[in-house]
């Protein structure tokens, strides 16, 4: 069955997780350019990835063409050990991704996401030539639906989802913006709104902000839709990390991006808690981004079990709420089995001398949206090593 | 060559990571038993984590044999998804790490750790017969080396240690004690003695404690040896979790163990410090234990990188210091690609409503030993499910 | 010069501190009823820490007439240690507020705040008829002008001050609210414009909150007063105690209130950065409330003493900045002897076992106001005591 | 009743607190000097203090002759506002205090402090020429006992006492050391040892640590004496702050040392559970120092009425555990009116962006003493001119 057939029966579709931030810390993807080259260099460990999540519970595989868009590789060319296409990457990344998927019951999606194109400010023409591109894969591959996912402009994601609906394939689009809504200045209600009316089906958040903000963000497109009288799936994949300090772009102008990020990594009680909110809040395809790892989504599958009847395989290795701590030799341990320890645990860093909040750097708040980020970014890798220079 | 000649010619070995919690969050162990059947039942993810230590520069690949002899299996046996032989998971895990230890440069290296039959009081000739099935597996399988780690008496470690010298092969002895010494409170520098007369070649810690606690043990042992006028190799493979607040009997009695541990995680930069410290101690065997992923590993690589000459295979994804980061678009980003940036950074948690440290659960200070244990803890499954339906 | 001479001129006119939770800490003041009977039972210490905000810089004394109204006294009547008249106490606070202005320049303030008779649903007439019976003492002993301080509700401080106004002298009025408006949801520059309207000459906020949400609210106030085309200066006498984490209610709803607060009493350091903010905001009455010792108002007066002139008397026991510390015998200590030291530290609290950031109790924002509070909260006497007795 | 007498039968003495800080922040003293020429200039501050420490419930009141000492008065000259000298501070200080005890039954004890003159190493006979000039005024002022408090060298403590037993009245000797130690490494056993052999009749500790800190030191005293078989009372004064980051030295070190300490300071309820064990501890004459308000010495009183039979004056205006909430209007306020929730409080500082904890400027700790501090430290005047103009 195809996601809007199981979303339309009321299912819940769980999501993967964030494969750039997984694969990093394994040895495999360069933070910064974030490249998803490993699935042409590495893709045992690719894989690997894909079958922890599908063991985990998700329903979705997602290809891992992340910033695997043509004009990004070139950007970050020279951070590629050698040089390998953007066909191949993409077409290794659907490979793996059914590979895996016909392990089991998952669905391929594959996905596009912002592009340095429309940062430089080419025109939608240009931009929608990129994306067309890696949709050429897709089509070709096969996949079973796609996702047009982290945009910070609703406009290039309008164009992206106007893009992927040239196939005739479903389509769903989360953009990476918090309750402020994109770098425009477009509120979150009106994203969802115009993305809808783009042709996606599946509208919602990823990355950027904790599962808490990204879902006051989903509620405000919620409401935006309603207010339209459009209907749409929701859809939320958060970061597993903390941040209730971050300011309008997210996590990215947190001081410890991106690596000192791991004293804000989320409990998988913390993602039992966002999974059950989420479901509440009426979100059926419930995910995440950064800093998940398979036990994230197990935890997703599990808060949910009631629900969908059944747990995911990885619980085989896993007690509900600490069961499996019930045979431990230390009493104290034992004690620790139940769910409102767990539950009510305010667990503490071990850091007594850092602070439990920090001030995001950069603009604040962006006023002027692409032009502004143009004006002040260096977008082009020659305007990025002249101001590299300059600043040595 | 083997451990001791690259030991002895003054080379840095690094070790790898921890499994059991690695693996836990991958989906394939379960917290509170944490025994090792995944090489049986999923070899492949056992596989893919041994190639990613030996990736990040680990010169060591220890057999995934923790917590698998025998009476542990059986006494653990009901959390087993099918019933697994010991002799099958042990002769699998030297399978798996061989076959991996063979794609590089590394030693492979069997793995023996504290057992059920001591804790409930068996004889000494009872738990070193239980020690001595593991290693029949070791020497049928030819390890390189043999590690007793991971234990809280002395006096099971030497037993453990004085079954391993029967093989003739280089032996390691790690116990997982603090600076106050072990559970009958036979202090560091006294443990070190006994190890080393036992015939340990190499002494040192692993688990239970953080980075910094780990190292002012093995300072005591160091200077425990020292006036003894014995000679060892010293090893660390503390945990990859800041623990400033834990008693005597380590991370096991914090409130957040195992599942809520996460804002404890050590950055790579915390990681880089400890490799600096542990060398400038004298320490030139460098791992880690629970909480340590690849990427951790790779941070010893790189940090002792000068004095080594080279770089690991994984730091191809990784600029020193954070490198990587001099192209980003943003230049509040662009500005941490620096080492002193990272060097200085106090990381926040993100959680506000959380304390920095917490009390231990537990007895404190344990003062009778292994008898007083016996007597508070449970330790036969009977009683064990006897006190958790009293609890209930 | 009266206060309005004095505003109108463009002074800087510094306010008092809190005399209730200062009097508490010396032992003349019960935390919860809050009384002011010390100005009878122990007047010399009521004079003492007007002397002390007077040499500190304060340019208005306010008599100490807090929660003073006959209708409050009575109603916890039972905590006053002898029976007082509400007369008598007023005349007292009066007296004594008189004496120490006239040792300096300072004017004298009359205060009233609110009363149990409107919270208990009495009627404008009766509640009016409380607040005439305090000011027939400020005018019976001649005050300087008089203050409506300390209210939640808009429709009481404006029966307040329409009372206060029959007395032809200039009136201030503050509300206790925040940026979310009074506890009937009327949005502070709502609230401001119709005390202006009601007579009040001067509008800002008091209490229930720290310096920056302080802040926030006046702005919010003198936003409404410009889009209503009105005039009429600012005020503001915060908490000096951080409450970044408090509800709609302020710092009663805080666990740690009264009695635990500590931890977030703010430094010398944070009232000068409030002082300043408050002068370019374009407040030009400027003190404190709850928490506010003599020091702190010192800080308003030496943060402000380039834009007046003049250093008040305590700086004489004060250097600018640290400036003190200069001659120190350790050398580390001499090296905090300057501005930036002080500006930029973020003191530790010394207590690792303790979060930043606390959950308020209570319901949050209450959408009924009055008649909600009426309804869930007793107000007589009777009720409070068969609640409590329910309770035990 | 002399103080041996009342410690003789077992009573429990309450001291009062910490001068310096309080009159600093009301305005009377200058920190960094922390010279008492108050009680010349504003002795009606004075006055109150003691009034205030004496409703509180403190049975000893000691001279405000902290720093006071000729040759300390002189070094900070520069630093009093009029010239005035010591003979008349220390004069003003007895009949303030003696004016005041008269008032309840309190005794009147006279201090004498450590001094430059040992500091800048002059000999024996002239260090205790010094403390015999203030000998001579509590004489000729005939208080009841006397008291040397304050010595970081066991040595110049030694001399105080032996310069204050000439006078026939009680001596009680505090070190403001912690469980390290002297600043020559005499550890807190030996000072203890050392000040009963020179005719102390009550030892102890007093400021430079928090609660906790230094109940272990006064337990080491006590361990030391039993040791010796020398029998002495026992006293701590400690801080009214949180320090358990401080090193040897003190909380002099700590960076928020003593301008930002306020996250620091304790709670009524962190002083009962100090009286508590104190009074386990055996010790029975229990003040305070540095931020011990009259209401922290209550809390003494108060916690330990059930062993004395009677509460302090001030407790008239303070339920015992928060029992004056139990008429708060709001129901969730009424509910803190019990032991267990003041107990239990973990209260937050209201600061996220700030540590819990700081690491100590300084040179941790010192193994010279008196030789290298002279060596490192700047004493004289000019010495200290010097070296900050080189610092600027």
């Amino acid at each position: 069955q195809g996601i809007l057939e199981r979303l339309d029966a009321g299912e819940i579709v769980i999501g993967d997780g964030g494969f750039v931030f997984a694969l990093e810390k394994r040895g495999y993807v360069k933070a910064g350019p974030w490249t998803p080259e490993a699935t042409v260099e590495h893709p045992e460990a690719v894989r690997q990835l894909h079958r922890e999540f599908l063991r985990a519970g998700s329903n979705v595989l997602q290809t891992f063409t992340f910033y695997a868009s043509e004009d990004k590789l070139e950007n970050r060319g020279n951070y590629v050990a050698e040089k390998i296409s953007g066909q191949k990457v993409n077409e290794a990344a659907c490979d793996i991704a059914k590979e895996v998927a016909n392990e089991g019951d998952a669905l391929v999606a594959g996905g596009v996401s912002q592009t340095p194109s429309y940062l430089s400010c080419k025109d939608k023409a240009e931009v929608k030539a990129v994306f067309r591109k890696q949709l050429d894969v897709f089509m070709k591959k096969n996949v079973d639906f796609l996702i047009a996912e982290y945009f910070e402009h609703v406009e290039e994601a309008v164009w992206a989802v106007e893009v992927l609906k040239e196939s005739g394939k479903p389509v769903a689009a989360t953009m990476c913006i918090g309750p402020e809504g994109d770098m425009h200045g477009v509120l979150p209600g009106q994203c969802a709104v115009q993305l809808v009316k783009a042709g996606a089906s599946i509208v919602g958040v990823n990355c950027h902000f904790d599962p808490d903000t990204s879902l006051k963000t989903v509620k405000l497109m919620k409401e935006g839709l309603q207010a339209a009288k459009l209907k749409a799936h929701l859809m939320s994949q958060p970061l597993a990390f903390h941040t209730p300090d971050c300011g309008k772009q997210g996590f990215i102008d947190l001081p410890e991006f991106p690596f000192g990020l791991e004293p804000r990594i989320v409990t998988r009680w913390d993602i039992q808690k966002y999974a059950r909110k989420a479901y509440e809040l009426g979100i059926r395809y419930i995910g995440g981004c950064c800093g998940f790892e398979p036990y994230h989504i197990r935890a997703i599958a599990e808060e949910l079990a009631p629900e969908r009847g059944f747990l995911p395989e990885a619980s085989e290795k896993h007690g509900s709420w600490g069961d499996c701590l019930s045979m431990h030799t230390k009493p104290w341990v034992r004690a620790r089995a139940r769910k409102e320890y767990w539950e009510n645990l305010k667990p503490a860093s071990g850091r007594p001398y850092c602070p439990s909040m920090s001030k995001p750097d950069g603009w604040g708040v962006t006023k002027g949206g692409r032009e502004l980020m143009q004006q002040k970014e260096a977008t082009s890798e020659q305007q990025l090593k002249e101001l590299f220079q300059k600043k040595k």
